[in-house]
């Protein structure tokens, strides 16, 4: 098969650990017979400085016209502390998620057995735990009318779902429940807010066209209590774009294996992966970043943008190979001997 | 000295832990010369079910005539799954709290070195954690304009802060901070929400105030990260409503004494005090309820709202000592004796 694939490396690290994925994709369809191009374009801070802008038409003409778009990550220091800075990389990152219509952000948190050390959890507490988030990522207080009153005294921001919202974003909720073991939280704050009980009252009148599933509903401080206790019990949850935004990073910490975390975000007639952690500046040009959580990301492209499971199956077995055999970044080696970004990319395209 | 104090046992486990921090407050008010007057009142489903109200004017006009609140727990599971309940509980509670003006929410969390391997986190994670939330309490997304339109179809809820609103929660932020190690975390989305913006502005233009308290400004986000890692890197933290709700509950469950964990809620002229823990209907007249939270809200009470120290101390030590000899509810027998929630009362009563 062929396959356009837009390459948005974005800010710090983001081209080390993309140029790592973009070369295990490479022995990925070299192995099974496709044909990848890829579509660079610019993102974040990078795209400000070279065109004022952090989401430029350029980029968006680049990802709506390729089959998937494989993003780094995005985000400056320069921007961190100016609440008044006009131009924002983030602002790129919530155009593009809009304009791309990426409305479903797929969040797995799940442990490696040989990782389980790392994780800030008792081992008993964090064991077995594999669950996923699905964020609803185009709605919500992100993007509804915002702004100043009263001569900049006041400030507000709005908060909007439509059911229709709701419904298509539960509706991925349920299904991908049904692939798993058909249990599906959902978030809300449905005893405070009318959002929230648009959203109850929605999955609720939706339980009827999925009896198999079994559907939970609980409020958003107590999961946020419940997953650092038993992590472990949860399953698909599904929950709206600010409190998917604060759960899916707390979800991330306790598997103890952030740096390897990828993520999905789906739209209609787009999909995007990521990896869930940030640009690291610190670390940019150190050839020290992890790239294995943008690695499994194009894993997950594979297997969902392009239906492709034995391609995903070939990348995830080579980065749990590269785990048990210890050909980590500095963050896993433990005391052992650590291994470039770039060292770990040839190791696992290597090993496809 | 001579107090009234209203005593809103609420619905639960509430009126069980609320009668020993009564018996506990008697003793320390023979044990110093105080005199305590109690004055009961209804809250939550119990007031729900007398008089059709969860925070009736009768009840609103004792606190007011208070000293200070002492208040036990509410909600009740038959209010829970139903979206559309037009009385609920905890439309008392945030009734209450805007009436009576309670806009600062204090929640410490801290460990007890023999309760460390209670905590969900590894020992070296959580050892030394001493860290205290000020939550805003009466203004953002809970108070702001909710409703529906497009005959039901869109929900929205309204986010609004004011300066002022921002400036008077800072300022206990900053004053406590002074009493403390100087650290102070202003947590935010300023990324992405104007009032985050406001937030951020506000507190740094106070900065200069108080030179010697160092500002970080984090993302809420990055908070409930960090909180998991490293919970005892943070001091005093201060934050917006529905932001506190949430981390307040995650950093309370990482102490491993969530039963222990006492709060404040102050405006300018009320106070009232209550452990964080909810209303545990399931044990509900069971006399296993762990006491101790309410107990310490009690502390909490003699030393902020009356000034007394010393009455504050008094009931701490009676806690460390039930602590260190065992005499514990369930919760915290660890298949030792385990005593019950009135016995720990009365041991803790004798022992001031
Ligand atoms: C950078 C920021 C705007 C973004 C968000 O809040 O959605 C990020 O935290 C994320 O989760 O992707
Ligand atoms: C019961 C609920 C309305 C309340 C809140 O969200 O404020 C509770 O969770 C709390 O934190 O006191």
């Amino acid at each position: 098969m062929k396959f356009n694939i837009a390459l948005l490396a974005g800010d710090g690290i983001g081209p080390e650990v993309i140029d790592q994925a973009v070369k295990v994709s490479d022995a990925v369809a070299k192995k099974f017979g496709h044909d990848i191009t890829w579509k660079p374009a610019l993102t974040g801070a990078a795209a400000i400085d070279a065109v004022g802008e952090p989401y430029p038409d350029s980029t968006h003409d680049v990802c709506v016209a390729a089959d998937a778009v494989l993003f780094g990550a995005i985000g400056h220091p320069r921007y961190d502390n100016d609440p008044s800075a006009k131009v924002r990389p983030e602002q790129g990152l919530l155009k593009m998620r809009k304009k791309l219509g990426l409305f479903a952000n797929v969040r797995p948190t799940f442990t490696f057995p040989s990782l389980l050390d790392k994780s800030p959890l008792k081992q008993e507490r964090i064991e077995g735990t594999d669950l996923v988030f699905l964020r609803e990522l185009t709605g919500g207080i992100y993007f509804g009318e915002k702004g100043r009153r009263d001569n900049g005294e006041t400030a507000f921001d709005n908060c909007v779902y439509t059911r229709a919202e709701v419904q298509r974003l539960a509706k991925k909720g349920f299904e991908l429940a049904m692939t798993r073991s058909k249990k599906l939280c959902c978030v809300d704050k449905a005893n405070v807010l009318e959002t929230s009980r648009l959203w109850r009252e929605t999955v609720q009148a939706m339980e009827k066209d999925y009896p198999e599933v079994e559907v939970s509903y609980e409020f958003v401080d107590a999961v946020a209590m419940r997953l650092v206790q038993w992590p472990n019990s949860y399953d698909v949850l599904i929950t709206e774009n600010l409190f998917g935004d604060i759960l899916t990073d707390e979800a991330s910490v306790i598997s103890g294996s952030m740096g390897l975390m990828p993520s999905a975000s789906m739209g209609t007639d787009a999909a995007l992966f990521e990896p869930i952690h940030g640009s690291y500046p610190q670390a940019t040009g150190l050839n020290i970043a992890n790239p294995m959580a943008t690695v499994l990301s194009a894993a997950m492209m594979f297997e969902t943008a392009f239906n492709l499971p034995e391609e995903g199956k070939a990348i995830r077995n080579a980065v749990n190979k590269a785990l048990a055999e210890g050909i980590v970044t500095e963050d896993l080696a433990d005391g052992g001997k650590a291994y470039g970004t770039k060292e770990v990319g040839d190791w696992l395209a290597a090993n496809i």
